[in-house]
């Protein structure tokens, strides 16, 4: 949603490659989720000053387009984060099969008190991530509790995340986080509070920001596939700009999960 | 010059402020210094589709405007990164004086072996800070040494400059770094080879990035005044749309010196 956040320089920098090589160019406007700044951009567009719209937003602009502004706004594709149930194609991470593989990552290591650090209020991407580590949880042969906790998406919001689960009698043995922000928190949180991260408790991240090998310890996350998110963006509104013919296309492109040094087999 | 450095959401949020207050927008184009890039959005320019522009490069386009191009560019300011010894206006942070109290501050406590990790080659920002940092070492009543190591202002770059430090017999007993980036890759080489920070070596860094405060320990940094930076360069940009009579202005503004947990008194 922001210029801010971590991923957007990768999906970036996949967005210029391809536009470059087909002779185009990228303006980038911030919106920070602010409707009156979107329909200010949109005006822009109306000029005619841009050929086609990559949104990272996570919504349609105007409050679903109504009949009579469709025309005014070129053709569209979504990056990064979805745009469900609306006629517009996308390109992004596969959150629900990553957040399974993570949460059965920690289920490997013996985990069974796994709690998950929400993302922001109603972000798609933090309800998303919650569907893979349930389908996980759903997986296990002993009963483990759906355990969500909120988050929003900064480090802050891991550290209270921590300091709201240390009020319980019942601590988690494992972190699964919605993004690798909020884990550097809620690892800062746990070192301050004198646990040792990974041997006392794992913490597991989402996204593979560049600091996320950086930190110590440096944390296993999933990699979400940035420039490539933004190449195959690129790609589709290219090819639309080029034929109104296109279909429709969606793409959920594989995140791996990158083991490091923060989680490890559960305490005895 | 990208729009991953750290720093540029920041300046974004002061330029936006100012901008939509005054019932302007703002359109961003990344160059990642690519001169090639620089030159389509100023062809961009050209077709009168922006009233002003701010430079976040740090130095002109187009190889020094040729009079003959230079009807083409708008009215300009530069932010965050001056342009020197040119017609322009610009906004930043006065490196020189806060690199001088951070490299006063080590000297205070105790240090008389501090190393400068420099930036990126050819950055005028390094270049700055270089200065404040030998302002400081020339005020020493004891003899000290001006000692530079190459950076790139990455963390990798910060752990790189120690592995190249530790072949030498002397060792420092503080960093300055060139920026948080640096210093945290610096933190992390030295926790690697099981030192201490602070309690072996100081780590100093500059910009208090929203990383600073969450790594361990803590960064003492010099914060860079980034939002004003923003507001002042768009002000300054307006002010000049409004009436070409305006002066050109230099603003070099006050960065704080944010003391955390990275430095401490040199060992006894």
């Amino acid at each position: 949603e922001s210029i801010s956040d971590p991923n957007f320089p990768g999906v970036l920098t996949g967005l210029e490659k391809v536009a470059n090589t087909r002779g185009y160019g990228v303006l980038i406007g911030n919106t920070e989720g602010d409707v009156a700044v979107e329909e200010k951009y949109l005006r822009f567009l109306s000029t005619g000053m841009a050929d086609g719209l990559i949104l990272l937003t996570g919504h349609l602009p105007l409050a679903g387009w109504p009949e009579n502004s469709k025309s005014l706004i070129p053709p569209t594709v979504a990056a990064a984060t979805p745009i469900e149930h609306a006629d517009i194609s996308y390109v992004c991470t596969d959150d629900q099969s990553a957040a399974r593989v993570a949460t059965e990552y920690l289920m490997s290591l013996g985990h069974r008190r796994i709690v998950y650090v929400a993302g922001p209020k109603g972000s798609i991407l933090s309800e998303r991530r919650l569907k893979g580590y349930c389908d996980a949880l759903a997986q296990s042969s002993e009963p483990m509790s759906i355990w969500k906790v909120d988050g929003d998406g900064t480090s802050l919001g891991g550290r209270a995340a921590v300091e709201r689960l240390f009020i319980r009698d019942t601590l988690p043995t494992a972190f699964f986080c919605f993004n690798d922000n909020t884990a550097i928190g809620v690892i800062g949180a746990l070192q301050d509070r004198g646990y040792d991260v990974p041997r006392d408790m794992s913490v597991l991240g989402f996204d593979d920001i560049p600091f996320a090998s950086n930190i110590t310890p440096s944390l296993t996350t999933i990699r979400q596939p940035r420039s490539q998110i933004g190449e195959y963006a690129m790609t589709a509104l290219l090819d639309r700009l080029a034929s109104r013919e296109i279909p429709i296309e969606t793409w959920e492109l594989h995140g791996d999960l990158i083991v490091r040094n923060s989680c490890a087999g559960v305490k005895p």
